[in-house]
């Protein structure tokens, strides 16, 4: 199997994502199981990598990633004039130079020149100065793969996958993401995305309830009972092994996550909250249901120590490896159903003879 | 000073209650501590010790709570047939039992004869089917102490305190309690409770945002700029030491909580999820604002494991040592109170000399 080409998009160059870039690609073993390509200037790259000082690291310029070298650190100069950085501060710079960078690399991972992306940490305001018109990465990559409102939101770590079903939404708009159809959709798609891209042929899937104690029965709240088990039922009469909905306090407090494949939350805040709490800072940002895969680590640009050589590369680290793993689940996946086509061709045939 | 004496309700008979009483109550260095008094039955209490198999747990039955006996476990019969036990099942008999024990218990805590009460789990569905009309607990000892309204639920343990501005409502019933006199009323009680309860001269106290992100400078929601803010920024300028709005996952991701006496979350799976998570099985129930001190473990009858012998009894322990120490914070706070009201008067007198 050939190594998987890894974009990496630099992200804010005034936070800590080009320092965890440097720090993650400093271990020789990573470039071992892939070819990771920044997307970003080498000057700015050499000028953090006089902050973080590790003579352990280098990399090569190239101008194109179907040129990208094995066994070497590449890097895409997106831009060429020297820019300004400001350490800890959003500015239209930052904003602009983070916007070039992820247009070129999704540009080359829809092209195929790249297997999968990893994007460091952009910063709302900046972008918002340079005209981002996206809420975030995930719609971002989203609309460019041509799957609108088809992505989900996952969070990974050692500990459990958890997808959700509303994101970034104020609270008194969630229970418009509550109907039986999109959260049979959440569900089929999770279930999909964790046989393709986390190599469990048989997925189990547990769902928590909106309300406190996951309605009580219809006593604190009735979504449950009208909305959510009929999804569920509908989906277990398909095969799929989805089980719920959880009362969300006791699930967590009794660790029952880890008796599932994922789990899927209802809001923001009630996935996040548990998987923060216990993930011990290696989780990864996953953009479920989409063609591309797309991976980055689940903190910010972090301004308050940008520029201290004190950010921890655990998270950005795991999210390349992430984005590998899911690029070789995906293709053992294709592997297999080929042989499958291929043995019911042949018996087929036989039959016939 | 002397010891506290701490009633304590029997509970649901049909679930884990009696047998964590039981557990607790085998512990002498407890007996250095308080006074315990069991409401229930001897022969129920009798039942769970044949199950509890436990050599070091005896009691003596007293008709009157003031007639405690001190280095003893008393108990005082709330009724005298003996009635149908039906482990792990919703009856009408194992509501009307703990119904009968949680009335003669805070009639007593009222009247003075207990100092706290601790209250074993009971169960909803048994509580409906003897007429019992409160939502629990919380809002029945609310009403008993004349104070409808004024109690907070607040969650305890070796992590954290954390108390909440809405418990067990619908989803979509939240936005009605998120008012500025609300969440201003919640931080004045919780900083007073931690003064008066938990010995906490000066508090700090830290407010979780409603949305995601605690609505990321009015992006994701406004409730966070509108209301909570402002009600922050009033009982800051009364001195109260109370900060935020967190953003909920960071808040929990990254440990904020270890730097705070206290935690105020806007509804119950935001504070109770986290708090589990983080929980490891000793957390306790405590309800604050209150003139009656009343603590209980944090878990259910869990019917599903009773009779077996195998529950925890953790949490009822914690929960007595933590209405112990309540008793003995307020205590000392009023000493210390009627130590500068007599300074007070003597300087005046002095002055007036």
């Amino acid at each position: 199997m050939n190594k998987p080409r890894i974009g990496i998009s630099i992200g804010d160059i005034n936070g800590i994502g080009p320092e965890v870039i440097i720090k993650s690609l400093s271990n020789e073993l990573l470039l071992h199981e892939c070819t990771p390509i920044i997307y970003g200037s080498s000057k700015v790259i050499g000028y953090h990598k006089n902050i973080v000082k590790n003579p352990g690291f280098s990399f090569t310029n190239i101008s194109r990633a179907d040129k990208a070298i094995s066994n070497k650190v590449n890097l895409i100069n997106c831009w060429q004039d020297s820019v300004i950085i400001n350490l800890g501060e959003a500015t239209e710079v930052s904003g602009q130079c983070a916007y070039i960078a992820l247009d070129r690399a999704t540009e080359d991972l829809k092209k195929g020149f790249l297997d999968a992306l990893v994007t460091a940490p952009i910063n709302k305001h900046a972008m918002k100065l340079a005209d981002f018109p996206y809420l975030g990465h995930t719609e971002y990559i989203a609309e460019k793969a041509g799957q609108k409102n088809e992505e989900m939101m996952m969070m990974i770590n050692e500990e459990m996958k958890i997808a959700l079903v509303s994101t970034h939404v104020p609270m008194n708009t969630i229970l418009d993401f509550i109907s039986k159809d999109r959260i049979y959709q959440c569900i089929r798609s999770l279930n999909e995305c964790l046989r393709m891209d986390f190599a469990k042929e048989k997925p189990t899937i547990a769902i928590l309830g909106l309300n406190p104690h996951a309605g009580d029965n219809g006593e604190i709240g009735t979504e449950e009972e009208q909305i959510i088990r009929p999804a569920i039922i509908e989906l277990k009469k398909k095969g799929v092994l989805v089980s719920g909905p959880y009362s969300a306090d006791g699930f967590f407090g009794n660790a029952s996550y880890r008796k599932f494949d994922a789990v899927l939350a209802m809001y923001h805040d009630q996935g996040l909250i548990p998987f923060k709490a216990l993930s011990f800072g290696s989780g990864v940002n996953y953009t479920a249901g989409l063609k591309l895969i797309r991976t980055s680590p689940d903190h910010g640009t972090a301004y308050d120590i940008a520029g201290q050589n004190i950010a921890d590369p655990s998270s950005m680290r795991q999210a390349i490896y992430t984005a590998i793993d899911v690029y070789k689940s995906r293709e053992d996946f294709r592997d297999m159903h080929k042989d499958k086509i291929e043995k019911v061709s042949i018996e087929s045939e036989g039959e016939i003879a």
